[in-house]
């Protein structure tokens, strides 16, 4: 998508044909900056300082850091090694599993002097596969957006979304959000409700960012306020992204998620999730009891950055001195909340016979 | 309470034996500092300004603001004038009315010349029935607490609570809170899960300041966060406050309690509102259609306040710069998601009937 006019994907090869760069998104919004990734560690570190962030951007830093280390050292025991450093970073996000398991089975078969250019080749692909994969999402979620304006028509389609499920969470395009760029672009007058998703605020902050710059309307809310504002009619579908979503369509997501998801259902607002199919964990089914749930650190609760009048940007302490916090970041939302899954390949009931429908090949 | 081994309350008469005192709640938890407030003007920048904050304790302000006013012209237009300055502050909490209206009963029909007495006498009668309110409050919900421990003896009782209902709400003991102070006290296993409450914090700074100083083990969560840990079977129960409370128990707090009813009930936790009866509206019935909620300005969620590495209290900039934000400062959670009404006459199921058998001379 478009920054100041010029197109960006949020993970590409630098001029040197080798290293990395990405869109630095601890900077946004207040500076757009990118980061150099010059080796294994560097992309170990910029997933787990989500420099980078959103589960399909987390898989391709993954597999471009494979890259860097088969470069390095092409070796099976240096490919396990990095397999091993990377795919522990983030433990929810399924795509990092799954993209790393691509590169795997693209690298290992091959001799070494092989190895380098057919990982860059594979991870490539990936990337690209993402962008398609996102722009079929995007014209899935599209006709479901279009179905609420034909129902209300010449008024605003009032779309609520939590977390960055955006471009800067993809390749390009982003999954949640994909639909909306589509109706805005198609005319379809639309706005959108974005959740600050604390404790990183990635929906004030990058959210808010995407849809300020391509020109679509929304308003930043508390995490509290979208049930207030459902019980008041003022939202008309829900939208997420998903980290994992399990056989059978419970979806694990950003915290917060299962509780938009509860007041979505309480006001029979829909409550759709978009993904690309690479999310769906085909190994499991119960989500709240098969999920490891990372637990970030409590200081990402008690301490926030932001901008000074001055226009520097820093940390500040938040809360009572001395009081812990916990901060699990992410939870699972029952199927039995899920309105449908937008996957590439269409809308499904969030159902293991609703899945296996669109995706047949994974019926055992 | 204590603060620092010093008994306070959030409001008294200074040592002149006139003006008004008050803890100034937006220097917290970074600096305990007292407010002056020597007019009525002061006193409804106070409310507004939220230096003074909670329905309890916006009502005491509120009635020692018309003390103030009548010093300076005892006259009925100076009352009815300082009325409506007062009575517009905060829509949404309903204590400020029914303690305007208190106090305009106790000087209506007198002379001039008796109104300023009358006025500081009835004001400290309403801040000591608001303690003894309290305290019987915290008896109810022991019993609550008290149950809910003897069913797991040995292992701590978990409450979670949302913005700030404790002593810094109120005159003194606080209404969701005085019950756990007082389980604590009893030597109860306790610890609180502490919403941080966005936009303003109550909950990380508040409550989280107040349940640190008396000792009392708890942790600061993003608002988030607490249907996941609800949906883990680490919260025992909800307890609240509310700022108005219909005739048939639909509650109206602080933006976010409704989604947290939700996931009490989705994981059968049961959700407590405590309660001063002065808070029941029994003019209206439906919440939602019925009572104002107070929108507030977009710039307490797109700006917040903080304390630097260096000590320095600063405002910073957290979302994307020019995105706008709306801000609904409370919503309303329907009476079949309320397991009771905790009040000083004991808890009442959350129905018109309920309350009717603790309050029958309401019955009309």
């Amino acid at each position: 998508m478009k920054i100041h006019g010029r197109h960006y994907r949020t993970i590409w090869i630098a001029k040197d044909g080798w290293s990395i760069e990405v869109i630095d998104q601890t900077k946004l919004p207040f500076a757009f900056a990118t980061k150099h990734i010059a080796s294994v560690e560097d992309a170990t570190e910029a997933i787990k300082s989500m420099v980078v962030r959103g589960a399909p951007l987390i898989g391709a830093t993954g597999a471009y850091g494979l890259c860097l280390a088969l470069r390095v050292d092409a070796s099976d025991e240096a490919l396990d090694r990095a397999y091993e450093m990377l795919v522990k970073t983030r433990p929810t996000a399924i795509n990092l599993k799954w993209a790393l398991d691509e590169m795997m089975a693209s690298v290992r078969n091959r001799p070494r002097g092989e190895r380098v250019a057919a990982a860059y080749a594979r991870a490539a692909q990936l990337c690209d596969d993402d962008v398609a994969t996102n722009e079929a999402i995007g014209r899935h979620g599209l006709a479901i957006i279009e179905d609420i304006a034909k129902r209300k028509p010449g008024k605003t389609v009032n779309v609520l979304t939590h977390c960055n499920a955006g471009w800067l969470a993809c390749v390009d395009w982003g999954t949640a959000l994909a639909p909306i760029y589509m109706a805005h672009d198609k005319g379809i007058p639309i706005h959108v409700w974005v959740d600050e998703t604390r404790p990183r605020n990635q929906g004030g902050s990058l959210t808010a960012y995407e849809l300020g710059a391509h020109g679509v309307k929304h308003s930043i809310l508390t995490d509290n306020a979208g049930g207030h504002y459902m019980q008041h009619g003022e939202v008309d579908m829900c939208i997420v992204g998903t980290d994992r979503t399990t056989a059978s369509g419970d979806v694990a997501n950003k915290i917060g998620t299962y509780l938009k998801a509860l007041a979505a259902k309480d006001n029979n607002v829909p409550f759709y999730v978009a993904l690309p199919s690479s999310t769906i964990d085909w190994t499991i089914d119960d989500g709240v009891k098969e999920i490891e749930i990372e637990e970030r650190s409590g200081r990402e609760i008690t301490h926030v950055q932001g901008r000074t009048e001055t226009g520097e940007v820093l940390t500040v302490e938040l809360t009572a001195p001395g009081s812990p916090a916990r901060n699990p970041g992410f939870d699972v939302t029952p199927a039995r909340l899920v309105t449908g899954l937008i996957t590439e390949r269409g809308t499904a009931p969030a159902t293991r016979e609703g899945l296996l429908k669109l995706f047949p090949e994974r019926a055992s």
